[in-house]
């Protein structure tokens, strides 16, 4: 994992704005957006729900997915205890093909921990 | 879905006991003892678990896990509108595929919740 | 599979109807919608974009979705060579694991193609 | 689990037959043969590579490939012992989301291994 | 995304090479064939065929399948409209897990377009 | 794939410890320990479960398991042919989405072989 979180906001960034500005498509844009509104508060707070995200990132093995909710897990407040948590949450359900993804997921979280 | 709820649960016993008591794998065994203790209180309560259970089931997309935790959620005091947001992150996460799941996720929340 | 395409779409048409009319939830709801756009002609005609939603529930192995695929490629004009070109493709992509997935895949086709 | 093994093996059979026999696509029929020479004895005997159809089969969660892996397992001379060791790594290896396959593989693991 | 699609194709041919050359499996080396041969032209011409094996590489998320394909959609003539239409679909069905892989296909896709 | 095999364990050990010893959380410490056991001497010997191990990583399409098995399977004096057959049962099963990793399991097999 030789990307830092810089690069990988910044790669994140540019190839979103490739897609939604640059292309031309509704679809996807509107997806986007959706994508933006399923993590708001509602009766669940954004706290909760971007931890949802993690896990589901972890069981389905995307490491880019897991690396952005770590991100935002961080900035919401999730701690190291309950990050340990949810991991372990994710590798009882999706086995031990999900601890290459759980070995990358500790490191981001060790990074993001130390810049909040 | 012709299953009962209280179908489901006599058969999910039944078939826990065969591997668990008459089986003879200590792997098995331990895994299952495993998979009770990760949802158990701590940094966060279960009631945060089995959310993260029941949209990793739902993101992988399978039946009787989805049923299993949207049983326990509802013991956990997870009310309708909770369980809306969280089936829609599962759908943003999964996409389209997921609905087939999320069309049965529907039917044993309201089944759930009328006999809470 | 002794459901009929006729109950195949009454159950399907009830389910959603909990979800978006009976249901609450702003980001399911206009999801669905996105759902539907996603197949409307453009740069790419129906036929062929319901021929790429058949392929990708093939491949991630929904059934459900499979049926639905099956149909809406049968109202748009999909003959049999073309559904049995399409199924190939599913299955050197899947591997063996899509194979229960083809029998009813050409089970439903021939149900469809029989009532064109 | 109502499906006999009898039936299933019926329905399987008729369901191919209308794919090679009825059905008229040439990398199909190849892809079917090729399925089962995979399995043959080779460097390793056909009953490890059954094994390994059958822990492959429940990692990516397959009910009928699971079903049929178990019958030419037991064909083959694997034992309740073995085959438990087998599940046991497929549970590890996928997690509790092979829960509900690994409850039906029993059920049929003992159905099989009665008419042994 | 360093990997040039030179490199992408040298490193590809050289590793095919590998494996049905210098290797010795029948069942591999048939399977090689028949993967050439599902996208042939038929009743469905080669340039529909490659979308679908571009839709279902990116539900299944796989990187190097993605690349492949989107190079050969584009030499059998699939402009940026139908790129950007089967991306959507994909994006559809498979969720917000196929996000990453989008921002990648629309780079090689660009990459492509522009060398054709 | 530029990392080597001295660096792949290396970087295994060190993010192992980082859980295991830094770390603190019970159920992922209990899952470890439960990984290792699955694949002792049984009534199947460790190299038929390494091989098991192998085809489920390849059909689940895990990079880093496969780089681990095939270390494994070696160690246990799984030889080119046997390889060759498993590698083609988890093709056959999983499909041409496969290939990529096939591509990489033969690369890293003759790196194995070649220090034995």
């Amino acid at each position: 994992m030789t990307k830092t979180l810089a690069d990988f906001q910044d790669e994140r960034q540019q190839a979103n704005e490739r897609i939604l500005h640059d292309g031309d498509n509704r679809v996807t844009k509107r997806f986007f957006r959706l994508d933006g509104e399923a993590y708001e508060d509602g009766a669940l707070p954004t706290k909760t729900k971007e931890l949802l995200g993690l896990v589901a990132s972890l069981v389905v093995r995307c490491d880019d997915c897991i690396t952005y909710h770590v991100i935002q897990c961080a900035r919401h407040g999730v701690n190291e205890a309950e990050f340990e948590e949810t991991l372990a949450v994710a590798l009882i359900v999706g086995g031990s093909i999900v601890i290459p993804h759980l070995r990358r997921a500790y490191a981001r979280m060790d990074e993001v921990l130390a810049t909040v």
